[in-house]
């Protein structure tokens, strides 16, 4: 609840940075997921890590709690207010601040988007590799511990965040990591605050590691007989050792809706799209013996997309998969799944979800960054017809407890938000009471967004 | 102080597995440093993680410190016993539980080094790569953070644990990470653990990421006119996005031990030892593009190790450039240094370094993992003239401090123990206070490794 003396105190320190119009509320009140918030409070936009430090020690005095903002693209409703309390929209902090080409490190601000980095990083010959697909800020990608397409060569924003400053819940500002490339001393801090999800405090500047823009990519596409073939051929590409920047599935259902969607001819047929990222000598190699895999499950002549702006189409239409599923069933929201599941497992998992999802009559296009075993079922639903809703969630569900007992996690890349909490106990056991204990000791007044990741 | 009480329900639960033999407690206040302590007051050897927790309860009751101890290679007094306590001996816990090659993984003992996992996985194809030189146990190796020659290609062990199973201060067992090759399912417990030094609890066993055995492998030497020129070649391959497997740094007084010690013959300038990992086909470029740049800074013919035999004796001399700077001056001890700094200051520190050393009358070989920025000096002391050891610990200082101004750590693999102790508040301001407060929420009543990592 925001009094009207704490309110006033906000004012004197935000100025007309703080907004209580019912329309940006309502901005604030939107996600991806079904998840039903009220509105936030009041939405605030800093400038630098002090004001933040000073909106901490004002939630403090207050007791109103803070959630921090990104882009806005979360999938398990992690940005929203669920009990009232300030948004922290970081959209004025977005700036890239320092580019180190000799150490391949840049330091942003956690406001920044992915494409907006690219972009600023192009005349670099370095690049920002993780890519969730959605144009996600990158404060906001370390918080859930994003990773998608390129993950399975590039690593994920654990991999690649090389250090933070954070403003802790009573307004202390701490640095974590170094711009060295290791270290020993002490406590990943670094580590424990990527994936923590604003829940231990708010992130307000990053330190990433850049890699080179590769010097030859080459990307194709391969059609399967079926799901299974082209699950083997992951497989066995991953214990090759081949080293693919991206490997995707994309299953009938997704290959359809994105023909549709963006423009595309790809058979319909299950369809792996996969890069290879290197020196060409190298390149020339990876790619024939990825072709003789590939042949040996089945699959169809390979289509090379030579041209950057071949590239370019297939993966703009890869990460429009999700808009075009959506599209495929109009009126219809998407219960957005995420496993993640040893490779050993992927074949099992993916065939018992397909079935799953048969058996209920629910259309759930499949898709997903297998080179990491990490896949997604899009299961769409009319949000009005309650048992079409319910349905999915327990798909859902099922699809969480399966990933668990072939050995995965119920969240691959998306986080746990809200949406996940209901799985934390049975992946964690006591291990969840103990990302209490370190909330509880980081964040004693429960003020940092809170009902998210940790025990209630 | 171990009671009787104690020591009695020490007995109940362990029999003769509780030692309080002089030969066996001084055996267990030795380490590499020369860090002085006195002998802990008992070492019990556990079988299995029940025990472990047992052990953790036992210490509750009495309040009696457990310290752990895997293969007593750490170099900075981590497994010492500062004021008593029980030293927890995972000797007879060295067993490799079960490998799963589809999926690279490894289940270990803590108690298992490096050597004999490597070892007992020669016939999968797989390996464990990360290489600290010592033959260290995995435990210890996962709670320092250790890395060494082979991190610049395949990571330290922040990159390499899945996860692990804890037994926290208080018994409970937890299991954190899975087989999914990621999840972003809440806090990072995985990355807590790994560096806590057995602070936060106690490692009782590791999920560990194996590698494939490379399919072609190339070990060069290349000797430089002088230090500069071998550091510069160093940044020019990491920034030209070559992936070395190995590329150390041996100065001109590491060669000369090296080869009294290992009877090498190397030209007595500085050299670089390099190795790539690869398919033939890549490699051949890899090497070619390395062999052009060494020249461009002024190396002499590159001699190629071709054999494995050759490789095995050249890697088995670096591995022994610890002993054999040691043994170059006769009743010397170390003070072996461990600073890490960001690539485009690695010249500016080691030749800083350098020049400080010369100064200071004391012999110090410099040699490391440059190719992560990270570097040893072997401050070579007659521990009995104290002010040799003065001096020696104020060049070490120095070190930290450089490293510090230049943007890097104060260890980048050796850990912080009891000896960088000191130097934690100027690395990490507030953020040390922060492990501090994340210490006492897991083990509130400090019987956990007490005095190392985090401010007493």
């Amino acid at each position: 609840m925001l009094t009207d003396p704490a309110l006033a105190d906000l004012r004197s320190l935000f100025g007309a940075r703080v907004s209580i119009s019912t329309a940006v509320l309502t901005e604030h009140a939107q996600s991806e997921s079904l998840i039903a918030a009220g509105l936030p409070d009041a939405v605030v936009f800093p400038r630098d890590t002090d004001e933040v430090a000073s909106l901490a020690r004002w939630s403090t005095r207050h007791l109103v709690p803070l959630i921090g903002w990104g882009a806005g693209t979360s999938l398990e409703g992690h940005a929203l207010a669920l009990n009232g309390g300030v948004v922290v929209d970081f959209r004025d902090m977005a700036q890239m601040l320092e580019v180190r080409p000799e150490d391949r490190l840049v330091r942003v601000q956690p406001g920044i988007t992915r494409e907006a980095l690219n972009q600023a990083l192009r005349t670099t010959g370095l690049m920002f590799p993780v890519d969730p697909g959605a144009n996600a800020s990158l404060g906001g990608m370390a918080a859930t511990r994003a990773s998608g397409t390129t993950a399975v060569r590039y690593g994920t924003m654990r991999d690649n965040v090389r250090g933070l400053v954070v403003v802790l819940a009573d307004g202390t500002i701490i640095r974590t990591g170094s711009c060295a490339p290791k270290s020993s001393a002490g406590y990943d801090l670094t580590a424990l605050f990527v994936g923590s999800e604003g829940t231990l405090g708010l992130i307000t500047e990053l330190t990433l590691r850049l890699h080179g823009q590769p010097e030859a990519v080459m990307t194709a596409v391969a059609g399967f007989p079926g799901v299974t073939e082209a699950v083997d051929c992951v497989i066995a590409t991953m214990q090759m050792g081949l080293s693919p920047a991206r490997i995707e599935l994309l299953d009938t259902e997704t290959v359809a809706a994105c023909n549709a969607f963006s423009g595309l001819t790809l058979p319909l047929t299950p369809q792996l799209l996969v890069e290879f990222h290197g020196h060409p000598e190298g390149l020339a190699e990876d790619i024939r013996r990825f072709r003789d895999l590939a042949a040996g499950f089945g699959a169809a002549d390979l289509q090379w997309a030579e041209r950057t702006e071949d590239r370019s189409r297939l993966w703009a239409a890869r990460h429009s998969a999700y808009r075009a599923i959506l599209a495929s069933r109009p009126g219809a929201k998407a219960v957005v799944t995420d496993v993640c599941v040893p490779i050993s497992a992927l074949a099992v998992a993916v065939d018992e979800t397909r079935a799953d999802i048969a058996a209920s009559g629910i259309p759930g296009p499949i898709l997903g960054h297998v080179g990491d075993g990490n896949f997604h079922a899009i299961l769409l639903v009319r949000p009005e017809v309650a048992s079409e809703v319910a349905t999915a969630k327990a798909l859902a569900a099922r699809m969480a407890d399966r990933s668990l007992r072939l050995g995965g996690t119920i969240t691959g890349e998306h986080g746990v938000g809200f949406g996940k909490l209901v799985h934390m106990a049975a992946e964690h056991g006591a291990g969840w009471q103990v990302m209490g204990t370190l909330k509880r000791a980081l964040d004693p007044l429960g003020l940092m967004n809170p009902g998210k990741v940790v025990p209630v």
